[in-house]
């Protein structure tokens, strides 16, 4: 691993020459190159395109100079790519024609052979490793096995989850198997980015926090965790994030479904509901986070963008007055469509700025 | 207060007949009966019935057994009532056709007149008290100012609060201001309902889980301690309860809110998410807590439904095998339109019989 890669020293928690950052779906709608290059239809199309997607994916990489690029994809590329029959409604989000709702309907997940079914998107991270910058690594990603199940069962958005909670409850031996078959998709597709030339990988359970702890034990967790054991296992050393959106009641059993991960410390994502300094209190000091800006702030226009920006920064600073090595600058959500770019701009010089002032060790 | 009300007595933290029992949103959609009597069109218009709206109320009292009636009614009400430009759009939720974003929109949210602008709903409470049982008290409610204010200023239901978060942030005086005004709706709003014959209340901050705990004590916490205060001071020992959805992350400061009421202990509403056991760690060995249970587990069906009302009163047994006195079960969310009214039947009558047998006092 090259020292000044900022981003991988952070997730090693070893101390970065500045605190690194990226975004959340940082290249997308709220870029005006990404809007003239993406035409209309659905991303799982979108993405079929390697140039495309590779250029869509290297967009934010050039205007805000962020220390990784994270791959332009969607966690239901590999439901669709095995044919189960899920779409990407723009403006709306995932449907599925004929929900997943009994044993039966295992059928249409056949397993992923990723370097086949997804050959598109090797093919794109293979033209990403070729040029992005040395210091700015991929981020493969993935999402989670609940999650994934979630969209697959409910059908279309969902603010209760009412149709996956009853099929876990009711029917655990077809929640189970489910879930195994999510983890082997999950599993290949983040292990072939990640042969494929990604330096590091995301896995979004962006939904888990609708459950309570002891369902996210008894129905998730066994499950999350072998996606990052099996990762563990064949790509050591490699950093792994677990990331959901508010899930502070979670946060213990998600550190440990990543500390399956056989790297060392895994990355654990926070959005704004949990502060830095209280996950580090509640997990142990050395924990390693990524976060944690809240998008609306950053919505709320430049001052109060710079403003929360410090607020999470100042938020890692010890008692000592030092910043902890271990931080990577990210927003708690994906980047909002209606965003100004610029604001975003001003939130990576500011971060680049202020942390290489006080962790500097020269390069 | 009679000694055999067990609403009361466990609201007060002394030990109930038996534990009991309400649901959020108990009244409504979920009710054949319901249909039967609502006809189409906007809640605003159905409510201005008292006759219906008190038959509404009743009618989940006469199927379940249930220990409190809650009024059937919106925490848009007191907005609709000034004018100020809001409905509640069937299947949608409230929605604005000019949404409040500037301070000169403050002049459309005149103070609340209740016994004039809500007598319709003063009317409705009256019936109410008459023909209550007398061990079934009436539940008052409002919304909690921050949730009101994010349907004044998104307009629509919104998963972000960015007008709301860019509200607060970028114009403080504005938000304040607007705040200052929502207290005294809520307070006149629930003031009028208690005068009426109303035993209890309930402040509903569904939404505040979207925001971090530091933006709650600084923009929203004054202002719910406020609307806890007045009311304490107007109506001392009458309960309180303070409830919001995905808010495990702000229970300290919502309870520190809730203690502003002057009638001893205050009710905190949890969801699913904050285990009983969890919250009483956190928070107090003597704090009285509402909830939890999951309602997705309620559409799971018979089986899951009563599990899940075991673990929960479960979660209500101190070390010692003995319940907690100050429990009043609740789903951790509204009932969902799709609930099989057989089964919220069988709650009622299960927790009854459960804790009727090991709480049990005689009559």
């Amino acid at each position: 691993m090259p020292a000044d890669v900022a981003f991988l020293q952070a997730a090693h928690c070893h101390r970065p020459s500045h605190t690194p950052v990226w975004f959340m779906r940082q290249a997308g709608r709220s870029l005006p190159e990404y809007r003239s290059v993406r035409g209309e239809g659905s991303i799982l199309q979108a993405i079929k395109v390697p140039e495309i997607a590779a250029a869509i994916t290297l967009q934010p990489v050039h205007r805000y100079g962020v220390d990784a690029a994270v791959l332009y994809s969607d966690i239901v590329v590999p439901a669709h790519a095995v044919g189960f029959g899920i779409d990407v409604a723009p403006g709306t989000g995932p449907v599925v024609e004929h929900p997943l709702r009994s044993h039966a309907d295992l059928a249409r997940l056949r397993p992923l052979d990723a370097e086949h079914d997804t050959d598109y998107v090797v093919q794109t991270v293979r033209l990403l490793a070729a040029e992005l910058p040395v210091d700015v690594p991929l981020l493969a990603f993935a999402g989670a096995p609940f999650t994934v199940a979630s969209y697959l069962i409910e059908g279309r958005p969902s603010r209760t989850y009412e149709h996956t909670k009853q099929l876990m409850h009711t029917d655990p031996a077809t929640w189970h198997a489910l879930m195994e078959r999510l983890v082997q998709h999950s599993v290949a597709f983040i292990s072939a980015q990640l042969r494929a030339g990604a330096g590091a990988f995301q896995v979004f359970d962006s939904w888990a926090g609708a459950l309570s702890r002891v369902d996210y034990d008894r129905f998730v967790l066994p499950h999350s965790r072998s996606v990052f054991e099996q990762l563990g296992t064949w790509h050591p050393g490699t950093p792994g994030i677990h990331f959901g959106i508010g899930c502070d009641h979670l946060l213990e059993s998600m550190l440990d479904a990543a500390q399956g991960h056989g790297h060392g410390t895994p990355v654990l994502g926070l959005d704004w509901r949990t502060p830095i300094s209280e996950a580090r209190r509640r997990m142990g000091a050395g924990l390693v986070v990524q976060g944690n800006l809240d998008p609306a702030l950053v919505l709320a226009g430049m001052a109060t963008a710079l403003e929360g920006t410090d607020t999470v920064l100042a938020d890692n600073v010890l008692t000592d007055g030092t910043r902890h090595p271990g931080h990577i600058f990210n927003l708690g959500h994906g980047v909002q469509p209606e965003t100004d770019p610029g604001v975003l701009a001003a939130v990576v010089a500011h971060v680049h700025e202020v942390t290489a002032t006080e962790l500097g060790t020269g390069s």
